[in-house]
This record gives structure tokens, C-alpha cells and sequence, in this order.
């Protein structure tokens, strides 16, 4: 079965073949284009109260979508050229925030926990 | 159908909800949280050659999974509290790319085009 | 006269030499080092709400210090390497903005001017 | 005597003072303008290779010194809003860097340090 994603990589893989482009979509330069993409994202909301970030009216709302649909194609492109299953990654960081942040510990609270030791 | 994405969007909803997290995960918050995961990622490249960056070794190709671990949940989240679907936006900043990019005259090229006009 | 930053680009660029160093000072991995010290910096305010990050405990305070020491190095160090001189750079956009925000039109708001035309 | 940085710090100081937006530059949202400027910074350099980055034409050059100035700013206007010395900050962590990168041991070498214990 192909999922959402693997169909995205598939169209992102063609999108660059076809332009030959793989030339410059090496991890570093990708890593590097998904950290201006995100600039981009932070700076849609850096004057914003924490009330605005949640209400935004339709213009912003639509800048908003076309960043994190910059953000979602490098960061699918990054991890297909890595040969990395993003889904399994965040999972898997998941998982390990369960056990560090135990919820009777943390319940209401910003603290950060101590490192991971698994 | 469930996707992968969806299930881990109502994952980390509820990894929130019992940690009464809700509070903190405004959509400018998340944004920051993004841009910081980014940051860790984009480190992990910072000396490499564009060389090195396509052939890590399996301790450096851990962290930076794990990294795109980090960015995959906050992307996921901030989608999910903004009710943004992160496959559409990103099918559709792919579809103004493929306009934008005529191969014939950006083959080869990193050239940026002309902003988008539609 | 030699400034406080000269003082430290000269430092910076001693730091470097005796380690060997330069060949990993390239503008492009600097760009990254400065933006992975940025993403550490962001991340110490990503959970505080506004007036938290106005009223810092002394802990707090000295981890951005330490923050904001690192993004100041790499700053100078990429501004040296690429022979720009910060200071100027910096009035040279400030004239610029003040060009662009008219006090009578943007005061109180934090509205985009239109690009610069000069 | 009143240094470069200082005098920067205090025509911002105006400049903002004057437009009233001390409302907006809480250091939580400076932090967050700071990385959507280093995130334009960043592009500038990502699909160049390490050679390219070091051999910038006139045009590119000018916007690379037009990003710098913005960082710069708002990483000035941080620490003013924050009280800290952004010199003496940098020449702190360059302290630390200098205990923990022994020439010895790391010449011509991109690993990192363990961190400092002082």
C-alpha cells in the first residue's frame, strides 16, 4: 500500500528528476532549505500574541498553509534521500517522550526532563 | 481510512491531553518548538562536505533520525491545532513549484524563479 | 581604534588558526552554525509566555547569555570571513526601515511595510 | 565612551520607541524575528557549494550583507531589552570554547567537545 507520504516522496522524486536537480537536494543543502522554509513559518508568527496565533483570519491562515506545505516537502525530501521512514522516527521520539515524561510528574508543567537513557 | 499521519496526530493529542499540555501548544509556541528541533538538525550537517552529509556513518544517521523524529511530531502538531492538512498544502505548494519551474528553463539550474503569480 | 568587535574578530580568527580550523569556516557551514545556535536560543523562550520571557530567573538568564555569546561569535566569524563590516551593514538596513516605517502610519501596529523601492 | 554596538542599541532604542512598538519586542518574539532573519540568511547560501559560498558575486554579496544587517540588529536589540552584554557574553563563551577545544587535541578536527564542566 502506498501511503500519503510515500506518494508525496514519489512526486518530490520525479518533481526533481525531470530537472535534475539532485545535484544540489544532498542532506546538507535540504537540511539547510527546510531551516529557511521554517524562518519563513516563525516569522508568520513572531509579532503575534499567543491569542492572534490561535485566531488567525483567512490571509494569514493562508500564508500559514503554503510555509508548512514548504516545511512538509523539504522535510519529506530530507528524510527520502536519507533512505529514513519519518513516520517510524516520530514515532519512535515519541515513545521515548512517553517514558521521560512520566504524566504525575509533569502534568501542567514547561520543565524539561533529564536527558533519555533508555 | 486512518493514515499514518492522522494517527500520530491524534497520538501526540492525547500524549498532550493527559499531560495537560494544551495550554502551551499555541500555534506560535509550536512554531518556535519547530524551528528549534530544526536548529538540532541543521547542526548535525554544519561541518560536514556535501560529500560526508550523503554517507553517514550509522551513529550520525541515529541522531539525525532522531532529530527528524523531533521535527516530524512539532510539524504534526502545529498542523493539527491550526486545522491544516499537511499533505494538501504540501500537494499544493508542489503544484505552484511545478508552475513556478518550467524544466526546460531551470534544468540543471538553482536559479530562484519569479514569485508566483496565480 | 580598534573596536570591541574587531577586538573579537581578531580573537576569533586566532581561535581558529592555531586549531586549523578555517577550512571548516566556510560561509555556508558558518550560515548553519549560526542558525543551529539561533534554534538553541529560540528554544529557551518556546514554552515561556510573553511576560515570563520579560522576567527571566538567573538561571534562565544565564543560558541565554550563553546563547546569545554563541550566536555573536559565529556572527563576527561569518561577517570576517565574508569582509563585511556588521556595524555598517546594520545602520545601513535600520536607515532602510526607518525609510519604510513612517512613525505617522505604523505606530502601534505591527503591519509589514511594503518591500523597500530606493 | 560610548562603543558602535552602544550607539546601535540606542538608535533602535528610538527608532522603536518612536513607532511604539515596545509592545511587540518582548524577547520572546525578538528571539522569534531573530530566527526568521537567520532563516532568510541560511537560504542565501543553501544550494550554493562550499566553494560558491566563498566566492559570492557583487549582487549576491549585497543581499548576504543586507540579511547580516538585519541579525544583527535584532540580535543587538535582544540584548538591550534583555540587559545583557552581547561582547562580553561572546567573549565568555570564546573562554569556555578555548578550555574545551585544546589545540592539542582537536587540531584540524570537527568533533565536538564534550561539555563543559569548568
Amino acid at each position: 500500500m502506498t501511503t500519503d507520504l510515500e506518494e508525496l516522496a514519489v512526486r518530490l522524486r520525479e518533481f526533481v528528476r525531470v530537472r535534475e536537480w539532485e545535484q544540489f537536494h544532498t542532506p546538507k543543502n535540504l537540511a539547510m532549505a527546510l531551516s529557511g522554509e521554517v524562518g519563513e513559518l516563525v516569522a508568520e508568527f513572531q509579532w503575534l500574541t499567543a491569542d492572534e496565533s490561535q485566531h488567525l483570519d483567512d490571509e494569514a491562515l493562508g500564508r500559514v498553509r503554503a510555509e508548512i506545505g514548504d516545511v512538509t516537502l523539504y522535510l519529506i525530501r530530507l528524510a527520502d534521500v536519507l533512505g529514513i521512514d519519518l513516520v517510524a522516527a516520530a514515532h519512535a521520539k515519541l515513545d521515548e517522550s512517553a517514558r521521560r515524561y512520566d504524566p504525575a510528574l509533569y502534568r501542567g508543567s514547561a520543565r524539561k526532563a533529564p536527558p533519555a537513557t533508555n
